[in-house]
């Protein structure tokens, strides 16, 4: 896990400088006036295609969707899919409903990408457009450098069908950012021992920040076993702000943007109820931050580093191997 | 929250004698060929609009997406909505959040519905077509008799919008099923005593059951603070399967139907790995169930009123008051 997360620099730059390629053939295949957007993915894909979505949709400026993959595959509900663009994600390219729910989608109508890491996949070989990761073989159970680069490549897409601010600069500074939190283990390290005694984790972020914090969540519980879930803040004041008084940890995170006040908000709320709460990124009062400077369409990559560096310290912590937790597969078949 | 829990029967038959008359409504407003439907929910509401989802897709055949808000309030992306179908769930109809996606949509094109309890609410207003709940005045703050009435209006918007399987005599048999749970409170103080002593709870559904596993943990979330997350079935797989073997409890959800197997094939696996799970539904195994004979599309009201029943009984059991929980309130603001 760690050589992989040491990876990323390296192969972020080699997908970045792809960029103005991928959006090529992404421009070549998706009609003027799409229907709307439908997302495919589950575990961490499924993460990064949050982050995904809000791109897409302030991009295409039409509706994005995650589909629920048993509508197809359980109920065999013959949806229509016409003027949609539909995109795929999955690190192995092998999650069979995945691969499925692209050919249905396909045959209605639908122009279709795969976002995978394995260009010799069924799902590579399904889709109308293929975005190969190229990240290299990934060998950790937790998923790390596939995530992030899906993460960038959902940036480059969007971008393509309409300007989110990804623009060269943007993208040739991103690498180096990431290669400077790698440098900088210390303050993951400290969250992790604030969390080496519990059992529970809340992640909190808004907006585009909302799918990174799904991430770190889920990229602790992998390597941890702790139990980890993450809020959007909104959702968070409607009912499960009842945990904020049992001592659990609360971890949220903000950048700099439109939806950093809501959630400098919540935490101040959390705070005034005695809640047990610590806030990640370049703010006031932050234990762990990443570039102040990166345009917040990018700053799901440095969350979700900061998130993977807590995974790894956390594990280590715990004496239990972040490469292969117990229990947990490579590749899962539902 | 006993005494509005109590109501059920005759308020969910009070909706369903209008399921004509609204249906009606909805197929004169709805264009033949739709874009896709967008839902606008938060809280519990958000949970019955999981439910109605995988309705609304099944019935009109093409995408349904949950909006993010944030998308629009905070990041003010200007979507185009033209096409679409827009169903804002609101109790109060009084979330500013909420509203404000509705009239934007409205404003960029989109034919627009409000399933609230307050015909009288800015939410009723901005909406084409209000399906109102009358459920009465809901005055305990965990949403009960609201929630079930808004998994019946979605039952009806879906069977306006193409055959869904919601025939008189399914409608006519729901207040009664309901009726029979309340009067059976024995397997659900079950439950609640097997969580009296933990600080953790994982909800585990799919397909159509998959958003009452939300409401599920929601509802012993806030009336307990017992820290509830639910998981598709296929979700718990990637990763979170990490969980099962930390001793947290996991109550799955299964109705005989299509998605069934893929559950019972789940709790196989987290008992092979020792893990602490109960089963709820009338399946073999099971600790708590319901009318095996109701249809699937409506099996997740009396899901949900299982899951009321064993918020309540937790609470009474822990002490705490379920009718006004530490630290929420009826209506959020974000």
């Amino acid at each position: 896990m760690a050589a992989e997360m040491a990876e990323q620099p390296d192969r972020l730059a080699a997908l970045l400088a792809r960029r103005h390629e991928i959006a090529g053939e992404i421009r070549a295949l998706v009609p003027a006036r799409l229907a709307g957007t439908v997302l495919v993915a589950r575990g961490s894909s499924d993460q990064a295609a949050t982050c995904g979505g809000y791109l897409l949709e302030m991009a295409t400026r039409r509706p994005v969707t995650s589909a629920s993959p048993s509508v197809h595959t359980l109920y065999r509900a013959n949806i229509d899919f016409s003027g949609y663009l539909v995109v795929a994600i999955s690190q192995s390219g092998r999650t069979p409903e995945i691969v499925e729910v692209v050919e249905r989608a396909k045959a209605s109508g639908a122009r279709t990408v795969a976002i995978t890491n394995d260009a010799s996949s069924p799902l590579a070989s399904a889709a109308d457009v293929l975005v190969a990761l190229d990240a290299g073989e990934e060998r950790a159970v937790p998923a790390t450098k596939t995530v992030t680069a899906q993460l960038v490549s959902f940036a480059i897409l969007a971008q393509a069908l309409g300007d989110i601010g990804l623009d060269d600069r943007a993208g040739d500074e991103l690498p180096a950012q990431v290669a400077e939190l790698l440098a900088d283990p210390g303050p993951p390290a400290e969250v992790a021992a604030w969390l080496a005694g519990t059992s529970r984790l809340a992640t909190v972020a808004r907006g585009l920040l909302y799918g990174a914090a799904g991430e770190v969540a889920l990229k602790i519980e992998e390597t941890s076993s702790l139990f980890a879930t993450s809020f959007s803040a909104a959702d968070l004041r409607h009912g499960p702000i009842a945990i904020a008084t049992t001592g659990i940890p609360i971890l949220a995170l903000a950048h700099p943007g439109p939806a950093s006040d809501d959630v400098l908000e919540l935490v101040a709320e959390l705070r005034s109820r005695g809640a047990n709460v610590r806030l990640a990124g370049p703010v006031e009062g932050s234990v762990m931050s990443w570039a102040v400077q990166a345009p917040e369409i990018l700053v799901p990559v440095l969350a979700v580093v900061r998130g993977q560096q807590v995974a790894l310290a956390l594990a280590r912590l715990l004496g239990v191997d972040p490469d292969a937790p117990r229990g947990l597969t490579k590749v899962t078949v539902t």
